[in-house]
């Protein structure tokens, strides 16, 4: 059995959707040496998401966070969950909406992404945080 | 290696969102056996769903209660399966955006999950169900 | 180990919610040498999601597509992410929404599925598209 297991930090760089992918194949290199497995990525908050979605157009990103402030307002009078602040009870509905984690096929040694398949790393608060994703891979060696 | 895998019933206490992160620990005492590994909850029906959130403050289970009744609406006039009640529909449209599973991984004998997440039963009916949730885990033993 | 990998290819045969179970027991049939184990279904593109719901009455199918094209509308002033149709980036959201993956307990064989439940390939784009799914078996064999 090959099991791996590694908690990696990742510092979002601003409220909104970003592409990690570069950043997950740096930090996790164990990936290489799996000819079919798995990789688990399991981001360890409740306000921020983890989805696979479009690599290329940066206007994708941007247009995904301003529809998920549109379906899910700050301004809600029904919120009672308000003292962290006003963005922090949209952050918790997002996460639920999104998810807290995505699971990855692994093929001789390379994620088996789609052509246009990233991976993003969702922040839903107004202040960048250091978000701990814990990374597990699972599968047969070369 | 080292699968198990067990059917558990939960009887949900009411319609909205309810912490079982004791339960599953109680009821699948086998992830203390797990050094590295993961577990994988699966819940068998279409009108509830598992997410993971913040596992402390009451109210944020019921702000997302009352955020998916109103994202999710009963008085929809389109709705066409409405035969088992007004609550159907909308409870299968929830599991679609919430999901039927979470995978948490295990670490040392323990859930690896952060401080603040606890695992959610999501139940969209209005009548308490007793909801089966196959839970599945695989790992390498201590 | 007992890892198996397999790219099969789904032709949606129209925007909307498609039930794909018995394609895929058919594809995969390697699931029925399984005694203990998962699926794990990986959708590879950004503009369709894969979703587990009620396998039986055609109008739940219909309502979520009606759902979920409420939901996401098309005509959104915001969008900047339109040059591949009207319908490109709302299906980029649902993506995101609904997820690209399921994970489905293997049980002697068989997938450990809920009575109600089947596997559903969400096409949203207009035009129907041959979509790649990467299923991805780990378990014990009988």
């Amino acid at each position: 059995m090959n099991w791996f297991q590694k908690s990696i930090n990742i510092t979002s760089s601003k409220r909104g959707f970003e592409i990690i992918t570069d950043q997950i194949l740096e930090q996790v290199p164990e990936i290489k040496k799996i000819k079919i497995g798995m990789l688990h990525l399991f981001i360890k908050h409740t306000s921020a998401s983890i989805s696979i979605n479009e690599n290329c157009d940066p206007t994708v990103r941007k247009d995904l966070e301003n529809y998920f402030n549109r379906i899910v307002p700050e301004n809600m009078d029904d919120y009672e969950h308000i003292y962290e602040g006003l963005d922090d009870m949209p952050a918790h509905i997002k996460s639920t909406i999104i998810g807290n984690s995505v699971t990855i096929p692994i093929t001789d040694g390379k994620l088996n992404l789609g052509t246009w398949q990233g991976i993003y790393l969702c922040e839903h608060r107004n202040i960048p945080n250091n978000r701990k994703i814990l990374a597990t891979i699972n599968g047969i060696k070369f």
